[in-house]
């Protein structure tokens, strides 16, 4: 019945110029064009409980349509999660999301959710949690009205003299700051995180986890205006401190580097005949499996990076990792400067980041030494750094232009990484 | 150039019956229809004090509107004030509004703009204020994060032991209640509104006044939601409370009188010709006023009575008062109960607590003596009646069927003037 | 009984020299001089209310004192006052005292009382009270747990360009902010005191009205800590305000000032004869109140000079008032820098500002006009300086040394009224 | 030189009879016996973390005054102590302490407090921690003004459907309340400690853990009143609550059993010989511990119950543990009920209630099995029952008669300890 009606309007506007009659039509377009359930998401929305209720109702429309690939069953679920992201990102407006300061004088309550949410760097025990939201640490979450004691987003901070160049770093620091806690917690029982901590020694604002909690939120982006007032915060707080600077996780980094690999194996092309490895490299790396007797003839060499790289096990083996230090670092370049999906970073968290108006700064070689930062990245992390002039521009450049402002190290590798694959498209 | 585009979408919707596409235009249009100042309006509403910039500049839109009859000129705006309008709706939702008592601890700012605000009964003096919001009597405000400190909605309540036929009755009540309230303030220095009350005579809470503040929420109905709100808060605090009922002004009524009798006499009637007054009453009025002198023979006393009723001169005189009760009355009844615009009340208030489901319940003759009361209605109150758990079935009915749930009074007096209607259409 | 207990206890300690028994002794002599109703004080005040209670009933005994002058009867309530004075002092030490800055925002009710409480300059209505807690102006109070929503001590403090020299230019400054609140009002609806004004116009921050609302909080120092802590307030608000000072009223020095030409005049003496006038100023004044037709010949002018300050009619002859002003300057400067009470100042207001350690820095000749002024003090205030280091040091010079800080314009002015005194007593 | 002064005023007050001049040499007296720190104390608890710099200082001052026992050097600090003692009184005075609910919503560093000053029932983690301030339970505090932060008396119930006769029965039920946690944090996220309880499974209220964390405030009774109003917060919560009982340990017992029993070793008495056993009893260990190959000839088992008691093995055997039950409650009820040090009871915490008002109600065997509870008390534990209407009276019964409110089960085990003492005292 309603298609009806949108089809006659259709066919009105089309068969008038008359911008009177164009714009009560539209109008009534907009209206017809309102899906009937969207009138129902406002009721539900005003009762109590009701924006709590929807956001994980958007939730678990999102999973269900991940796991059904069927497009005539999923298209209408679609469409009503998108009209109702539309309206939750009116209900989730800044102006709506109160930005607090977590710290060890915050109700148990939320300190126990931020735990079990923290996906980058998960927290083992309270002690460790202490540590998190204690001297030379600040944790900043938003709640909102209509989910209370909830942490919608939350953001990591360590304030460091330098900026790091591995996670462990940050978690050694980590280490000497709980020293400190012990220390002022004794004598002075004092109830700011900032007791105990040296201003001098501040000089740059490290963020390093990000977690958005509500899958129900997903497409409305918090967390950029999250790292914006934490910015100022910690300017108001301290105002020396002039580096703002990310130290990220990238998460798919060696997946796409074994589809690479594999996709090279599979067109039966030898190591020194990808954009891969450069031809000297391609032979070195013979030398070095050959040594370990690794060296399966068939692929020379490819097959047993390929199973090197899935299993971690290249981490074991120090020669191993010296060499993989210049190839990978130059492929990581590539994937996160180079590649793109529909003009954007391939890379999730760098195209995050980019879209804020960061540069793409330093690759760190075993910025990650966990399980995890290997099965991520082979180890590698990156530092997105805010310069907080240079946002703005930056952000235009990126969406507008598709251009990526990165440092000298990344063009470096990434214009290494593009002679290679040059040489092997001519 | 977006219009080409809507008329492109327009043609292409209309060409296809394949549903996936029709979706798919669907959400294409919906897109291209948005204006692109809508989303301006979302950046504007993120930012500090972007909402209440948008509220005033729609209350501006507005007032422009209103100013300017030009359609060409104003059609544009209307489109956009109504595009913000729905913006608004949502971040007025009833979940993101906050209900405050207002009590004379609250802080001084708030009870001058409820003072600066009221216009219903406007009060003379701080006195008068404290009265207002001490012993038998309470205030319920909305207010909004986006505009701390600024009422968006402020209703008036007050405890009586029956429902008042006058707002003079509760203003002698109010001078009663002072006496009180200084004796509770000398006794305890209570803090609380209830002190100084004795419960059991809270027989009925009557809503005297409720006045939305901001001209640029207009549209949004945020009153319905205090009401039902603060009927909630009462029956918590005095759950013996049972009478729920507002003392109403008639704003239109005169105004719709004045103009029945001009046209009468435009169109040559005499007073015993139209269907205002009864036969034996136009002759009655007639006597009446050749006694005070006051005939015009050529209209056989219309004229006089346009000139007393416009001049609210007919209070003067007690047998003028007196004679003209029945007749005003019926004439009231007839406006408030069969009078309709687009099949609703015809009369703003009247419309407003139908559609919330309250009972047309007692016109109250002498309701309001003040000039204002004369201007509006010849000095006729109102009183709807909000019973609980009719509320849901009234304002459906109302809304759907366009059916108003009156007293028997009410539907006594209507269907006096629908006789005199009647006869006169034979 | 327990003064026999007592008296044992005298007897035992004047005939022992062993430390150890003399120190058992004191405490159980400590023990018995608690008098009874000491404990019953401490359980009333963990009792709600309780401390209220007492306050109140402190206020009623040393009323009661005042109005009964038996010494017989009144000794033991005397005593009982004081020590229920300790106590009180226990209760209200700084520590348990919150300091509250007052504004528009601050409660109805709480403003209220600030109203009503204000002995020194009455407020005539709610404008006037904005004002005073308006834009340039401050108001700090004590409260107390235990009194919730009361007022303990009030301090009204101007911010102006400079230290004001009468009482109506701070209230001409006032009609100066009202403006500027209006403006500041309409514009941004702005919340803090601060809006609207311009902190470079801000040299100066005058307490010209400090008032203790508690009659049974008496000898209980609590406003010389409120002014401190405004002081270090208005510091961190305002980093360059650098004077602190009062306007000050002189409550006692008409009064004194009768009992001494009263005293002359019983004594039979004529104006030349006393230390009040100078000869030639005797002889001016003569010539004066001849022209005015006012002479009684019997006392040569000092009668009428008794009656015109008894009724402050000089204040009418712009003659009067010009010869007045340099003998009661002098008079007021000999009243306040060189009259004791047990080596105190004399005049209560001065006494309390000099054991504070502020210096008695300028008289102002018709520093307030109204009559109040001129009944207190012929129309003279005083500012008494706050320098801040120098707080401690005068404090302690004139609680133990007698000695008052006073700036030369004082100093010269009493030396004057000294030569006269001296020359009378050779 | 003050000496001097009181032994003047000493033989003053004991030479006079006139009641007005005792009247001020009273006044003088306490103002001479007022020692100078005095002043010092009060000047200091005016400065900010004054109040908490004395109640540490008080400590320091109790814990040296028991290390040196020398009376000489202590007697000065002792009576500082008192002199200090009684200004903390005041400034703990009940009106100017906060009753707080500690709630999983409660402080991180709050509840860290609270589980690190917890003494009588440690807790193991977090999970340990959460379930006491979960469902089922709940956890008052005292906090102050002058130590945020801090808890100063901390006291956790648990509500049961019957009194508890084992400390492990009410950590077992914890294990249940555990599984209703889990359960109500995932349905509803709530916030309250009520969530998920079934009100009326509520039937007693169990106060099984109270603690005094300041030393410093030594022999201010803080405990009674917080008792006395959780009662009546949980009063109002749950109204059908009617049964409020303790769970306690009796930390003196075994040690004042062993002196009784090392007492009669020494004098070289047997088992039969002494007030602790009957005949049958001390014929039928000797029975036991033969089988049990423990016998030491000489003492005819003294020696042996003493190591057994002593070493707490005899938990090991249930053959030991069922002979001793009879002797152990026998004496166990002749020490809380007839043990008295300067007509007290001699046990702190049978004291502290009885003082209270409470009824010693039930002696549990095995109440704690822990090392702690067999320690303190070869296991046994007591509840004191607190019926709000007989506090009043049984307290003044207590302090002033010396009487003792007891179960009938208490009376008739101490009554047959009695028939025991008196039947060696003959």
């Amino acid at each position: 019945v309603k298609r009806k009606k949108i089809s006659e309007l259709a066919t009105a506007y089309s068969n008038t110029e008359d911008p009177l009659v164009r714009s009560r039509v539209e109008d009534q377009l907009r209206q017809s064009l309102q899906p009937s359930y969207y009138w129902l998401f406002q009721k539900i929305g005003a009762l109590p409980g009701g924006v709590k209720f929807l956001v994980d109702f958007r939730a678990q429309l999102i999973s269900f349509c991940l796991s059904n690939l069927e497009i005539e069953r999923t298209s209408a679920l679609k469409s009503m999660s998108s009209q109702l992201k539309q309206l939750l990102s009116h209900w989730f407006s800044v102006g709506f999301l109160d930005l607090d300061q977590i710290t060890w004088d915050s109700p148990c309550s939320m300190l126990q959710k931020i735990s079990d949410y923290e996906a980058v760097h998960p927290m083992r025990n309270w002690t460790d949690l202490k540590a998190r939201v204690g001297p030379y640490r600040r944790c900043f979450v938003y709640t909102h009205k209509s989910m209370p004691g909830e942490p919608i987003v939350v953001l990591h901070v360590a304030l460091t003299e330098e900026i790091p160049e591995s996670i462990s770093k940050v978690v050694k620091h980590h280490r000497m700051v709980k020293k400190y806690s012990v220390d002022s917690h004794q004598s002075s029982g004092s109830k700011t995180g900032r007791e105990g901590e040296d201003p001098s020694s501040c000089e740059a604002a490290i963020f390093y986890s990000i977690t958005s909690t509500q899958t129900g939120l997903q497409g409305i982006e918090l967390g950029t205006q999250l790292i914006k007032q934490a910015v100022q915060k910690l300017k108001e707080e301290l105002p020396d401190l002039n580096q703002f600077c990310t130290l990220s996780p990238i998460p798919g980094f060696r997946k796409w580097l074994l589809i690479l690999l594999q996709t090279a194996k599979r067109d039966g092309k030898t190591l020194a005949q990808t954009d891969l490895l450069t031809i000297d490299e391609a032979e070195k790396w013979q030398g070095l499996i050959k040594m370990a007797g690794n060296l399966q003839e068939s692929d020379l060499g490819l097959g047993t990076l390929i199973q090197l790289v899935k299993t971690n096990s290249w981490m074991e083996d120090q020669n191993l990792i010296a060499f993989l230090e210049q190839p990978l670092m130059r492929l990581c370049a590539r994937y996160l400067y180079l590649e793109k999906r529909r003009s954007n970073a391939l890379d999730s968290v760098a195209n995050f980041h980019l879209r804020n108006g960061a540069v793409l700064w330093r690759l760190n070689w075993e910025g990650d030494r966990s399980v995890r930062g290997l099965t991520n990245s082979c180890g590698i992390m990156v530092n997105y750094k805010y310069v907080l002039d240079d946002l703005e521009p930056n952000s235009t450049n990126y969406q507008e232009n598709h251009k990526v402002k990165a440092s000298e190290q990344v063009i470096h590798l990434a214009s290494q990484a593009k002679v290679l694959q040059r040489k092997l498209s001519l």
